[in-house]
């Protein structure tokens, strides 16, 4: 992650980055966030400027740059996701090093597509209304109301279905593909009753082709369930090893794909979980 | 949205677009999302390539993609965020429109820092054991405890309480602030015994600087309600619009800030919180 102090300071050295859009920002943010990762070291401020959707305000973003710039003693950089030209020729008159995304991609697209862009703002996410992000919203409903094994009914329609032990990760990645992907995630808990049975929670092993599960290094796990329960037994070393070893066998034995969530994120989980169960994206 | 088709299809005028990335791709996805968005019309069919960190996985990638430009009969177009450049030399060997985002980007910043990149891969979202990563997943938790009024114990850890009537879009507007920004938000819902009462719930006031509202269209309202219990007072026109009626005085006397979330997306609702609260974002 790109070293930026959270709140502007006045730091000579310091390099005020400013991501620019028509809409909500989150594609200059995204984009910004990845090439500023590549510069460890460099001391930046962001400033977000969203919803720049006409001239007055594409001048006021100038005004705020140009003294940025005057402030730090250098200029500062903007990463664009102006879609409108007139709000975009506005922003180029910034003394600033203007990384513009739209100019740079749109032409190449419209040769090879042979036909023009729209120039249509804030259409990379879809509508309310859409059918996409009606979907969006449920998924998020229902692995909500699918969350630690809450109910079983309704899996019939649950895209992915997670299991793993208590404190594996199985929740936030849950609700990470839902509002990411749209995708409609229950996850359930295995808990040592599951492994004294000897199979799988009732109810899961017809959706086995759904299953997917999350396991973690039994020390990382004694530590998460230590801050939850100090000193129980369901945070000693001994009986985090034992459920592990457990989830994994019952795992194995039942042919579910897992991973190790002990060093991933939730994006590559979510991404990794994608691939391996051949989901398409619903949506973006 | 881009028209994309859910699974590939045989149509003669489909183009292919692949988004390769070193990481989990999210990044190429919301780039190359952003960008077709502007080309409607044009029949797209997906496919995500994501951990491209061999000269094997790129050599298997490049010639996916010229067999997909075989089977549609013009060249696909490439997203790609690789980051190394021996691995980017090899897709660029691919029959494609290639957009190249580090490739056009990454060299003038460098000319601006004064300094090479690192060539980093999978830098752009912090590690998971990094301060920021943690608060996320924290924010997270929290904010799941704190739905829906839940629990008022630790609402001064909060960095935002969401306040609205019951389906105003208080729920998935919380994880998605957590999900996307790291921040912790509570949500309560304003109910009739508040409106009778004429205040804000109990131990709501002091946390006055972090209250935030969301209304919406009574008519709205009122169809997402019906979904839940037809027929009911609860989802009546008569009483959404009272509701919502007394909800707005409530939130005008006490001074709080709302936003109408009947045409906005969790994504446009979360842009113009963050900059109507001046809430800087934890992490990326």
């Amino acid at each position: 992650m790109p070293s930026f102090s959270p709140t502007p300071s006045d730091s000579p050295h310091r390099h005020t980055v400013f991501f620019v859009s028509d809409g909500t920002g989150i594609t200059a943010e995204t984009l910004g966030h990845s090439l500023l990762s590549q510069f460890e070291g460099i001391p930046l401020a962001q400033v977000r400027m969203p919803f720049v959707d006409s001239d007055a305000k594409a001048a006021a973003c100038v005004a705020q740059i140009n003294a940025a710039g005057r402030r730090d003693g250098h200029r500062p950089v903007v990463i664009s996701t102006l879609v409108n030209p007139q709000t975009a020729k506005i922003l180029h008159g910034a003394n600033a090093l203007i990384l513009d995304f739209f100019g740079a991609f749109i032409a190449p697209l419209e040769a090879e597509f042979g036909m023009k862009s729209s120039h249509t703002i804030g259409r990379s996410h879809s509508g309310v209304n859409s059918s996409e992000y009606v979907a969006r919203i449920d998924a998020i409903n229902f692995t909500l109301a699918h969350d630690d094994g809450i109910s079983s009914a309704g899996l019939d329609k649950s895209d992915v279905i997670l299991v793993g032990v208590s404190r594996s990760g199985k929740t936030p990645t849950s609700l990470y593909l839902a509002i990411q992907y749209g995708i409609r995630v229950a996850n359930y808990p295995l808990i040592p009753e599951d492994f004294e049975r000897n199979k799988l929670p009732d109810g899961l092993s017809k959706h086995r082709h759904k299953l997917f599960g999350l396991t973690i290094d039994p020390e990382r796990l004694s530590t998460i369930r230590q801050e939850r329960l100090p000193d129980s037994k369901y945070a000693s070393p001994e009986n985090c090893r034992w459920e592990i070893d457990q989830a994994q066998k019952l795992m194995r034995r039942e042919g579910i794909s897992w991973l190790e969530s002990t060093s991933k994120s939730i994006e590559e989980i979510g991404a990794t979980l994608l691939q391996s169960l051949n989901i398409d994206r619903r949506t973006c």
